[in-house]
């Protein structure tokens, strides 16, 4: 069993820190260059031919592709501590919270940095930065609706630490490249943001 | 249990093909109408501040929003037959074509439609006109991958219907109301078209 990743990109920190969460430490990483186009080489596009990382490959060689693809494998072969909910209910609120948390705020702020940042002009083709500017936006709106709600709970999906939480922690500490800053007032956030962050697992 | 949707959009449709494959027929549907601004509405947006349907309300006056967090519902409450794949790795592998069918498929062509359709200008703030224009490009390119994958496979996920199926249909289905057409060609998804669009439940 293998990962492959690229070490400063959010989808597969997502990956690390689950992994991280759960104590698996007995998987290698292997690092590919997209910036110098590995994606795009045949015997990776025949792994994912989305061409993008992480891709988890197993023993037999199956290939796991999309970060919640590969969380939910590692939830079920090893399930303590459960990241994804309890139960009938509880799996569907923390499917709920993680998909506010992903199209509601990590994919805006990706979007911002992939339509804006010089460097990805040629792998974000074509770049509309008048897209990238509306995701700015996009942000700010949705950071207010999870200030609100970390005003009363302790984590994103209610009292217990999730893939939700990690999703929203990549997203606010990708706003650094995508050359973001918090607003300021956000406490609900700010409160949240120092716990998570001081947990051992955010520095995977 | 009652189901907040809006008849025409294609989240709503994605969770009545899903029910109808569950054969789960109990549960009313209330209309809210997007276009009038029912969304914007204080009582709706206490129940999802997101402000988008479907919005599942259980029996306790639980709000469960996200298409994809009600299908994950109705599976554990009612796990036959199974649409999110089986075992760990079966799980996975639809998670994995779920998302790649949803992210790549089904966002490109909902973008198209935000982002060009003169009616929508009132709901997508700002209406980005060049971004709606690239993403006519990503759907062709995405829909080229998963002819591919259609030409080996009977289905998406593979030898069996899955949630992938039905966001892919969806998605591809909506191709219409955002003035796409599929290009000539593609004879795995025209074959997988005819085989999904006639179960009963697409009808849903």
């Amino acid at each position: 069993m293998k990962i492959i990743e690229t070490p400063m990109a959010p989808n597969p920190r997502r990956v690390r820190i689950f992994m991280a969460e759960k104590g698996i430490e007995n998987v290698p990483f292997e690092q590919r260059d997209i910036m110098a186009g590995d994606f795009k080489e045949p015997a990776f596009t025949e792994l994912n031919p989305f061409q993008c990382v992480p891709v988890l490959i197993l023993d037999d060689g199956t290939a796991i592709s999309e970060s919640i693809a590969i969380c939910r494998y590692f939830e079920e072969v090893q399930p303590d501590p459960p990241l994804f909910g309890e139960g009938a209910l509880g799996h569907a609120l923390v499917e709920m919270w993680q998909r506010r948390a992903e199209l509601g705020l990590f994919f805006h702020v990706t979007q911002v940095f992939r339509h804006l940042h010089p460097k990805m002009g040629h792998l974000e083709v074509p770049q509309v930065p008048a897209w990238g500017e509306a995701n700015k936006g996009k942000v700010g709106d949705m950071l207010r609706i999870f200030d609100e709600r970390l005003r009363t709970t302790r984590f994103i999906a209610g009292e217990t630490f999730s893939i939700a939480d990690i999703t929203a922690l990549v997203a606010i500490d990708f706003m650094k490249p995508a050359k973001m800053t918090l607003p300021d007032g956000l406490e609900g956030i700010a409160r949240w943001h120092s716990e998570v962050a001081a947990r051992p697992s955010a520095k995977a």
